[in-house]
């Protein structure tokens, strides 16, 4: 048996399984449209995703979208939306492009999501009522055989890290693997497609887009040539896969499907890495607000970047950062190879032939602020002056609450927020310490 | 009385220094003469210089030129003239384009300098062989009342700290100072011509130049289009000289000319100050090769550039450097931002769809210096590696025998060097580190 037909064999659901799964959609369905009946609600269940398409592997989610005809107010969409929701159990609201509801039914991760019903793809439209489109295109072209090397590609891309649209991982849907598959053919033959791929990459089934797209993967949606199916594919992401797709064809192993987790380093061994390292890390973290993931994680992103920016502007040479979204808290590290600096610093004035070199002299001669100069270097006039920010996490300190997080980040840190050094990141944050500091590609871990 | 009137009382020489150093000008040139008819030497005594032009400031050094026929042996000209020398008290031997011989002659400062007597200043020479020619010209064409103003100038420029066409300072040689009198008028008249200045500068008597010249200030030589009078001004020179004449006019003050030497610091002091900078010096020192200044002072600037060079490539940063010429040992001060670096470093591969990705992946995996990685970062492979140099001092060490310093200096350096850090600097270097760190424009210390 070929490792493919073993990952299968691990992966694929079994004839009971789909059964299952197939008799509780079937029965969600159902129970939501006799829900609808009883309160005069005029939405049809359609059930979509994997499920629908065929391409499920085990344990899969349910997704059932209720379509509502295109004249309904979008309020009575969204509260209607919502009320359907409650008969699912542990319901909790969510948001795409509407508020929709996720929780379980009969054990399975299940959504419950309001769209329009439109008649046509290229109908004005968000993300989610194009939805439907997407299925009866899929369940038209792709093949039967075609569908295990749907899940095949579905788990290496989970097994390198890659796969999901959301925000956390900026990655390749599920939607996006089907037309992969149906691009290529088979699961081998995206890889060795990727193999060949240097980004801006540009694909596409019988259509070709019908605007121009800025993203580094541009897959033209089949049923919509306006919308890019990879919008949501990073650089890193696309560069992750195409990595890892040279490297599973140079030398196929089950890692790439199933990589081993790093375990977490005991406190010890974090403080001894730590202080091997030789560098400064800072955890800046604060309690996160109750919203969604695809909400905080750009918002995480936005900080991160502000922070990196502001330090290195301020002369801290960083190392790495890291955004990341905990329980009831958000945490960015930032690891700084300086994040001492001294008191004095140079800085550098206009040539003195230039109009403002006499206001640059007058200004720094009458400073208390003046160390050392003006002198001439390289032509400019130079003073030494007092560095404002000598180190990094008293800087920090006082420029966050005036950086821009985003909207809820922005609320959060008024709400107050910590900076914490090695010692009380190894007690607090230990495992995403752990998780910064051995970072490796996913399916490197096995030569660990 | 106006400023320049006062300086002017206190730098001209009055009709007695005149009478006196001619009369010893002339008793050098007789001895000479009578020297070189006794040994058949057939060498003819000019005088030159500013005592010869009649631009001397008080206590003039003699130069006496003693020309032979072009058909005289080089190296016999360079034997003839080293003989001649002799007649100086305390004569050292010094080079230009031919070896001469500085020393003293009733107690002026004097050089005898060998020269070729030719017919034709385009002729093809040496600098020395046309220093002739600038006589007659200047002579020729400097009004008696623009003497003082090249006084004026002279004293000027050496009180900004540019005055000298050496190595050491890189700047407005006597001549030089002549041709900007003859062609302003006056020294207020340079100083406002000055100001407009934007570099490169093309200056000119009556012909332009007959080649490209690449100097950030070109002055075409009146008797020698293809030289340019003021090879020698650096572009920090010809800055601060621009400086110097802007805030002059602005503001005239005696310290332009007379500039105020900030005193020498106690060791307290000095230790003081380096903590509050919260830098790090250090000082590269080794013996100084018995050469003049000409010969060495750029060795040591292309030295201290070698050692920036390196330090910057190690990562290290760096605020400042300067190179010291002492008595009988070369000095170079750096001073440090940064001079710890962690022990860990991160080390940007190619993005993985290049053909080197593989290469750089499985050099890394298989190398004991790798901490973390490869992970994807902006699209590209990184490693976090152990670094080489975390020292800037143990660094310099191991790097220094490596480097190309020049050649005497290497010599120098195979001999023995030595770095010493802050403490040990104050104790041994106390006055150039005095001078290193209280570093400003000469004119600004009268508000220190």
């Amino acid at each position: 048996m070929s490792l493919e037909e073993e990952v299968l064999a691990e992966i694929k659901p079994t004839q009971r399984d789909t059964e299952r799964v197939h008799k509780a959609a079937t029965e969600l369905a159902g129970v939501l449209a006799d829900f609808a009946k009883d309160r005069g609600i005029p939405g049809t269940p359609l059930l979509m995703g994997s499920v629908a398409k065929g391409t499920f592997l085990k344990n899969p989610e349910i997704d059932v979208f209720v379509a509502f005809p295109d004249t309904t107010p979008r309020e009575d969409l969204e509260q209607w939306g919502l009320e359907l929701g409650s008969v699912l159990d542990k319901p909790t609201r969510r948001y795409a492009e509407h508020p929709y509801t996720h929780g379980s039914f009969k054990g399975y991760e299940a959504d419950v999501v309001p769209c329009y019903k439109l008649e046509e793809p290229s109908a004005r439209m968000t993300a989610v009522d194009r939805t439907p489109f997407h299925l009866t295109y899929v369940r038209e072209h792709l093949e039967e055989g075609q569908k295990d090397q749907v899940r095949l590609l579905k788990r290496f891309m989970k097994g390198t890290g890659v796969y999901g649209a959301e925000a956390r991982v900026e990655g390749f849907s599920g939607y996006l693997c089907e037309l992969l598959v149906l691009r290529f053919g088979a699961f081998r033959a995206v890889l060795e497609g990727a193999r060949g791929w240097r980004p801006p990459v540009h694909l596409q089934l019988e259509t070709g887009p019908e605007r121009d797209f800025e993203e580094p993967l541009v897959f033209t949606d089949p049923v919509d040539g306006e919308r890019n199916a990879a919008s949501a594919v990073s650089l890193d992401s696309l560069a992750t896969f195409i990595h890892a797709a040279r490297e599973y064809l140079r030398e196929p192993h089950r890692v790439f499907f199933f990589p081993e987790e790093p375990p977490v380093r005991r406190p010890s061994d974090l403080k001894r890495e730590l202080e091997s390292r030789g560098t400064s890390v800072l955890a800046v973290t604060s309690s996160a607000p109750d919203l969604p993931d695809d909400v905080l994680f750009p918002q995480l992103r936005k900080a991160e970047q502000a922070m990196v920016s502001y330090l290195e502007s301020q002369h801290f040479r960083l190392l790495r950062s890291q955004p990341f979204l905990l329980e009831r808290e958000w945490c960015i590290l930032l690891e700084m190879e300086v994040h001492r600096l001294p008191q004095v610093k140079k800085h550098v004035g206009p040539p003195p032939w230039l109009s403002n070199a006499y206001s640059f002299t007058t200004k720094w001669e009458s400073s208390s602020d003046l160390v050392a100069g003006p002198f001439i270097e390289e032509g400019r006039l130079v003073v030494e002056i007092n560095r404002q920010e000598v180190d990094a996490a008293e800087a920090l300190e006082r420029a966050i609450p005036t950086l821009s997080l985003g909207k809820n980040l922005d609320e959060s840190v008024k709400g107050g927020f910590n900076i914490y050094g090695g010692a009380e990141i190894v007690q607090r944050y230990r495992e995403i310490l752990s998780s910064f500091l051995s970072r490796r590609l996913p399916w490197r871990f096995r030569k660990a």
